[in-house]
């Protein structure tokens, strides 16, 4: 099953990287503790809205898009557990075969 | 502030009574009590993980749809909360008019 806090927390560990700054100094922005964010991004601990949206001002990034490209992800995640469905095609005469759709 | 357990349960009891269903009987199928689920919609109460997750089953809606159109909801309403910017506008002879941009 897809959970949630986990691909958001990959999500905001990955804007924090991607602009280079530490669990130390984002922590310190959002007012959270630095212990905190790492559950957080580890997808231990569920946000509260409030946190959540400190987090993202301190990432200075609008919480739309960071619930946008968590969707985004977790749709392709959807996707990528749904099963796979085998169907049966017309054998072409004196072959047996059977292909995956 | 915009936050978002009040965004996501309105979103969340949008899906149901668009579907003409019952806090009884949507609650029943996600295993959730009632009382918490009036909470969820109602932005009172922070759903886990997991019973976000199964709340969204229970609507037949994928978690990534309510997320995306959550996130879009909120961008809507981060623009509206963004400040209006007045900007002086050169003004033709003989006028003073200042105009919102």
């Amino acid at each position: 099953m897809v959970v949630l806090r986990r691909v958001l927390g990959d999500e905001l560990r990955r804007l924090r990287t991607a602009q280079g700054r530490t669990l130390r100094d984002v922590s310190a922005t959002a007012r959270v503790s630095l212990g905190y964010l790492s559950e957080v991004e580890r997808g231990h601990k569920e946000p509260s809205s409030e946190l959540l949206a400190a987090i993202c001002t301190a990432l200075e990034t609008p919480l739309s898009t960071v619930l946008i490209r968590v969707g985004t992800e977790i749709a392709a995640l959807e996707n990528a557990a749904a099963p796979v469905q085998l169907h049966p095609v017309e054998a072409p005469a004196g072959s047996a075969a059977v292909v995956a759709a």
